[in-house]
This record gives C-alpha cells, sequence and structure tokens, in this order.
C-alpha cells in the first residue's frame, strides 16, 4: 500500500481550512471521466485516515462530508473536543466509527477546496484555476473519484459507508453504483432526490454568490472572492440547516448583545439588531473565510441535481441494486430533507427487497441534527 | 368631504405599477410624527375607495395591503379578473368585502412605492430622494398615516379593518392603537411578532439588495437601482410566501420548458435547469421591474421590528386595549406566520376578555393562500 505524499501545490487557492496538520494525506491520479460526459485530466483528493487497514482490506469504514466539510471528521490527538474535527464523538476506539477495528477513511469531495480537484485548483492545459471552466460533476463522479482512492488504498470492501447531507446522498450513491462492495450504509439526513424547495433556496444561494462584483464570472484572484456574496449564501444556507423551532429556542426576538461582526453588505442594520441577525452575519463571514465561492456553486449544485434513480429505468431500478444491510436516519425537523422523504425512501428499498431499517432523531436542531445530537447518532448507528 | 387629487411629482420613482386608472387619488398632510421620534415634514398617500361613505361616517371597510402591494385591491371595471387587482375576487356588491353596503377604501402604505411617501419620494429638505436618509418607520407609523387619511375623507368608525400579511399586522395594531374607532378586526396570517426564522430569512433579503453593486448605499437614480439583488430578494421571499407540499405540487424536480427568463446574475444555470428556478426569475424579475428597493428595505423591516407589545408594559396589556370583534386567520402551511402562533395569539385575546375567533385555512399554499384560496377566505370573513 503505497501513500502518495504531495504538497498542494496545483490549488491556486490556499485557504486555512481546519489546523491539517500532518494527518492530511493526498492522491493524485489521471483521468476521471464524468457522468456528464467531460475528463478530469488529472483529479487529487486529500483524505485522512485513522485505525489500520487489515490484510483481506475488508475493515474499512468510508465517512463522506457534508456541503463545506472537509476530510477532518476525527481529531486524534484532541478526541474528546468536539469541535476539534466534526464528527469527532462519533469516531475513536470503542465509538460507532470505531477506529481499533476499522480503517476509517474521510475524503475531501471531489469539487471541493480543501486539498481536492475543484474549480480553484489549477487546469492543466491551461495552466490557470478552472474557475467556471471546471466541468459540472455530479454526486456519481464523486464516490467514483472516491473510488479510485480507495483502490489506491488497497480496499476491497467497505464494512460501511456513512454520511449525511450531501454525504448522505454519496453513500446512497455508494450502495448503488458498487452494490458488491458496500456490506452497510448508513444515509442520515438524506433522500432519493431534492424537493423544489430545496432546490430553489439553493439557487438563491447560487445567485447571491454570482450577483457580487467582485465575483466577476469566477475568474476572482486566490482571496479575492465574492466574500459578502457567499457569506449571504451562507446565511442563507444555515436557516435551512436549523429550523423555525430551534431558532425560537435560541434566539426569538432577543436583541443582540454586540456589534462587532459587520453585515455582508457592511451597510448599518435598519433599527436594532437582533440577535439571529448577528449569528448569521458570524456564520457567513467564517465560510466566507474558509470556502471557495465556485467550489460552494459546484457542490450546491451537485446536491441539486442528484437523482438516484439517474441512468436507471426507475428509482425502483436503482434501488434494486443494493446488496448493503442499509440505515436511513431522518430528522423530525429537518425541512431541507423532510424525515417523510428520508422514510419514504427506506420503505421504497424494503419494497424492492432490500435490508432498509428508518430511524427518526427527534430533535429540533433540523438538518444540523446530525451534527449535534451525537447520543442519537450513536444509538442509530448502533442498530447497523 | 373634500379629496385632493395631486401629480405624483413628488415622487422621483416613478414605475409602472398596476394600471393605476382614474381611481388612484392622493392625500398630501404635513408633519407626521414616527414612532422612532423622528417627524416627516410631508406625507402623501395613494388610495383607492369604493362604494359611498354614509352620511354618520361609519360604514367603512379599510383594507391593508401585503409587502409588495398596492392600492389596487380592487377593480370595479373587471370585477370577476382574480388578476386584475390583489383582492378582486373578495370585494363587490354582494362579496364579503361588500362595496353596494360599505365604503371601502385601500391605501399604499407609508413607506411604499406605489404612490405613497417613501425612500423613493423627495425629501422637501434636500429636494432629492431620501433613500437610505428616510427614517425608519414602524407598523404603528402606518397606521397613524392612514388614520389621518381617514379623517381627512370625513372616516368616523370603522366597520372593519383587514388585511394580510404585513397588512394583518397593520389591522391587529389599528385595533389595538385605536380600539374605539375599530369595531370588527380581520388578522389574516399574521402575528404579534415575527419569528427569529423570519426575521433571518428577511435580512439575507435586505443583504442581497445592498450587496448588489448598483444598489450603491441606496442612491441609484430612478430605474437604475438594484435589479438583480432586488429579484434575489423576491426569490427567497417567493419561497417563504409558499410551501415545501406547494412547490412540491406544482414544480417538484420539472426541468423547466424553456430557458427565456435570465437569472439575476445572468450567468447560464450550472447543468439543466429546472422548472422551479424559471419560475423563481420570473418572479425575481417581475418585482424588480415594478418595486423600489429602498422601499423593500424599510417595508421588511417594518414587519420584522413589529411586536403588538411595544411601548406596552406587556401582550396582555396592548391586547387588552381591544374593543373590536377580531378574526384570526391561520394558515395550515404557512411557515413565515405559522398557524400556531396565529391560533396563540387569539387565545391571547380571549385570555384578556377580548372578543376573538379563530379560524385556519386548509390550504398547501403556504402564505399565499390569503391571496388564492377565494372560497376559504369567504367563508372565513363571514364568520366576522
Amino acid at each position: 500500500m503505497v501513500m502518495q505524499i504531495e504538497q498542494q501545490t496545483r490549488h491556486a487557492q490556499q485557504r486555512p481550512q481546519h489546523t491539517p496538520g500532518k494527518q492530511v494525506l493526498t492522491y493524485t491520479f489521471d483521468d476521471l471521466p464524468l457522468q456528464g460526459g467531460a475528463r478530469l485530466a488529472s483529479v487529487t483528493l486529500a483524505y485522512e485516515s485513522w485505525g489500520t487497514l487489515n490484510a483481506e482490506g475488508d475493515n474499512v469504514i468510508l465517512i463522506t462530508h457534508a456541503l463545506t466539510g472537509n476530510a477532518h471528521a476525527h481529531d486524534a490527538e484532541r478526541p474528546d473536543d468536539p469541535k476539534a474535527a466534526w464528527w469527532n464523538p462519533l469516531i475513536g476506539p470503542g465509538r460507532p466509527i470505531d477506529t481499533s477495528r476499522y480503517f476509517v477513511i474521510s475524503s475531501n469531495v471531489l469539487g471541493g477546496c480543501s486539498g481536492s480537484t475543484g474549480p480553484s485548483a489549477l487546469d492543466p492545459a491551461s495552466g490557470r484555476p478552472y474557475a467556471m471552466s471546471f466541468p459540472i460533476i455530479t454526486i456519481r463522479d464523486m464516490v467514483k473519484a472516491q473510488h479510485v482512492l480507495l483502490q489506491h488504498l488497497g480496499v476491497r470492501k467497505l464494512a460501511l459507508v456513512v454520511g449525511g447531507s450531501i454525504g448522505g446522498q454519496q453513500a446512497l450513491e455508494w450502495a448503488v453504483t458498487y452494490p458488491e462492495m458496500v456490506d452497510r450504509v448508513a444515509v442520515i439526513a438524506a433522500t432519493a432526490a431534492l424537493t423544489a424547495q430545496a432546490i430553489a433556496f439553493s439557487e438563491v444561494e447560487r445567485q447571491a454568490i454570482m450577483n457580487d462584483a467582485l465575483w466577476q464570472g469566477g475568474n476572482y484572484a486566490p482571496g479575492q472572492g465574492p466574500g459578502a456574496g457567499l457569506a449571504i449564501a451562507r446565511m442563507l444556507a444555515v436557516i435551512t440547516y436549523q429550523s423555525e423551532e430551534a431558532m425560537e429556542l435560541r434566539f426569538a426576538r432577543k436583541p443582540a448583545l454586540d456589534n462587532v461582526v459587520f453585515p455582508p453588505s457592511h451597510f448599518p442594520t435598519l433599527g436594532e439588531r437582533f440577535d439571529v441577525e448577528g449569528y448569521l452575519y458570524h456564520q457567513g463571514q467564517a465560510l466566507a473565510r474558509r470556502f471557495d465561492a465556485n467550489s460552494y456553486l459546484y457542490l450546491s449544485r451537485a446536491m441539486d441535481l442528484y437523482d438516484v434513480s439517474s441512468g436507471y429505468s426507475s428509482l425502483e431500478a436503482a434501488l434494486r441494486r443494493l446488496r448493503s444491510k442499509a440505515l436511513f436516519v431522518g430528522i423530525r425537523s429537518d425541512f431541507l430533507f423532510p424525515a417523510a422523504h428520508v422514510r419514504w425512501l427506506a420503505d421504497k428499498v424494503r419494497a424492492t427487497g432490500g435490508d432498509a431499517t428508518y430511524v427518526e432523531i427527534d430533535s429540533p436542531h433540523g438538518h444540523d441534527a446530525f451534527l449535534k445530537e451525537w447520543e442519537q447518532m450513536t444509538a442509530a448507528l448502533s442498530l447497523l
């Protein structure tokens, strides 16, 4: 098993992500044919891993991250700090994703900006960043790129593929595209395809980015992108990741305690500022500092375009391919991926002869609950 | 009763609204003190009326319009065309708002851009449009301006004040501010105060406007404003006026039939365009053509800031002022003004000794149902 460690020199945009540390590796391979017909001449995937691969290459758990996530799902040096890595409480020795038994891999998604090839990477053909000449990528393309990485690492079987949101779409796509390779799959807060409302929110977010004067058709210099537009997109996304109930519990109509964070437009608030506004400004600004706007466009569009039945004669035909023991996790208050749609998908899998369990997380925290409700997430994953 | 008919020369921005026709009148008066402490030296309200005022001045129905609405609630020349005016099916001889018995008035709101004084009006002090020097206005200010108009027209009593959304906030505020003047009030799809989530959506909309390069701190020339930013704001607002259910029924994941409407950014859609996206572009563009961006900022902020208890020792103290027979109408699928919150308000009014009825419209159409569900709206209003 050879791991290829490279400097990320292919990437024009070097923004601070998490603290990558020495564990972040990259693997580069040539020629990835894409679902849309285009090809990427060279693809780099950044990844982290924990635990040890066995000789059979079958003790493997693949973790697929959410929209603006990265490979840093776990922090082995700070395993008890929930903020040190995005799924830290679920990963480690004796935890649901048990690094003492499994070789656990998490890779930054194709199209991303945290070490993997995306719109901010240099196009080998031109020597300049792809920007909007980057081809449309799909969930299937992301999964195929991960498959190349896993083959390179010597992985033969996946004991589990697990992810939430766009990561849940990837988990589902893994089970459909490579059924013989996936023993178990956990599809969390994800559905067979986005609703019209979710596509609509997503498109408003993209327009907010593309209408920022600094976007310039995607041809901005590193660090000089449409920060305000991306912050506005994030503000909206954050609303859709929560719920009316959760925002009422936390913010209601409380005034902001301070006005130290500026709104994206930098124009003063009209009248008093509400606490929820200051919170959204902060969330928007934080993403704008760490994320590439063009990546946001491509990744959110991949979510919209995803339909598990694409390329098959029907939804049933797609789902009938599954050979995995499947767990579907819905969240009561999720309005981006409504729990009823997750349950519907689990029912469909069972109706096509599959082995599917549905469990619902009872949380007010909306879509974000899969990044917050550690006890319920632990209980849910124990069902697999 | 003297009606003062003026040309709308005070208004720098003359965008086509509905077809105003000969019925649109204006009344101008001096010196409106505002809730926030500022004063407007001169205020013009545009209004339409139908029916005849009786000698006692008490057969009056006041209609208060929604955020981007105008005075044209009814079209007496095309009474059977639901699209000729925004509440046409509810207004006319023999209809719930009966123009054969009542003198019915609808005025464009203070802060608006359809003939009434708002940010696009000329500031008498400078001779230039107010733009962002327009003072913060509140729902109470809107109601006080309407009160001046009604006094001018010889109105002594209101048989009914009725409105939905921000118009419902105004109806409620009428009953609290002028309890002796309001016999009956219908508060439709409106609550005591907005939720954190609704404020959050509202602020994303405003940031989308203010981050448009053409906004220029509000100092754009007439017709050269932030059309794209306003369109993006409207796209988001339209999502919040509907529901997941309604959008699924109408759009689901259907592809767009044509691509003739450009998105606000004018950048091509990434991959296929969904029908829901084309619809939102169209809605955004339509508002950008007819509405003033600064008005949008001030009016949406007035919605956020509204809290019926403002200036009173408690919510109960405010509601205890009511002397009207009150009808509260919630909409099952409304997520901007959740039905449960409308019901809660009706319960509060009853608990303070008021006469309140709650009725719920069973519709998938979300907040917009009060502009669509004519039969249920007619039935609801018959309860008063």
